[in-house]
């Protein structure tokens, strides 16, 4: 089973880091549920209700750690903008 | 997609630290609901509901673990104000 | 009691570390619940409920933390592909 | 937006750590509720109810592995007291 | 309170790990619930619920991710078998 | 606030260790409901509730993990015993 695209880790930026968290934690769903249609259908009812909200905050929170330690937390680039 | 502002993991002090974990945790919030108004309308009842609240000490404790490692665990500057 | 196939952490990509992630996500629900039939059971309401669709997330996201740790994080081989 | 009073990761002893990690569960639940009357009130329930004590368990282990790395495991002390 | 048999976090392959990890996930609950006839009834209900079959599995994940690290990712021996 | 009897992260055995994970799980409940009789009553609920010691096992997976790094995964002992 190979589903995912291409990817790496390594981002300029802590903020395009976390954004790849955002899709990583998406990314898991899509292999899960492939039908972008009931993904679209869960998906209006899941951003109403604070606590999936929360939940999908934390799977994006525990991939922007694995990320961050990939970038050695963009320490050496004082990475901001 | 890049949703997030830019922003750095390395701050002054734990305090400012535990900060940036509170605002990294709302953050996958707000890109999973770009709507105000429904996050708003959401936060007025997750504030009321200790589960939730809990749940989201969570997201913020696991962003918190990463900024603590990104700053060294503010050794160095034995970083307490 | 031994369950699992032999299989390796050291992935050539990224994108293979994440299909590892969701196997061995998946691998433990086969060892808990061994009956195929069951499973495909289950998969059929799991897949439907975005609840759980988050949460076996969160599971693929502690796996690949694992995994890109072992791969550390595939920077050597900047590996992309 | 700071919320927090300055505080280090820094303590003399495992006991001193866990009383911190204790703490920081707290402390994002009163960021994210500033009213004390609605947390005594939300507390009142919780401390009945062991799913929410669990889970508020399971944020302060959090914590506590972030506190415990940022004292290198109070190795060097061999600190009991 | 000492409750657990002796056990070595080594092992010699990554599928061993697995197995290991496994088998921490349930000492826990062997442990806070010691009747082996409870706990034989609790699981006829949980094999059936995939939310539980899921949660399991994270634990399993956390598990997986202490042992892998233990074994220095098993990197030496590439050990697959 | 200073709740915890003195304790050491550092333990003779992964079984010792796994041993005091389960205790700091518990130390945090204690901590959040002092009443020996409450937790008593809740107890007794919860050890019937799969849900429940799954959750309950999850915490206890977190601090092993603490506690494993903070023994060096035990390596050195090759502690079995």
């Amino acid at each position: 089973m190979s589903g995912s695209d291409p990817f790496t880790l390594i981002t300029p930026t802590p903020a395009a880091g976390f954004d790849l968290a955002v899709r990583l934690a998406r990314l898991a769903v899509k292999l899960a549920q492939p039908s972008a249609e009931i993904r679209t259908r869960l998906r209006a009812a899941y951003e109403q209700d604070s606590e999936q909200l929360i939940a999908a905050s934390q799977v994006t929170a525990t991939h922007f750690q694995t990320i961050a330690a990939a970038n050695d937390y963009w320490r050496a680039s004082g990475a901001v903008t």
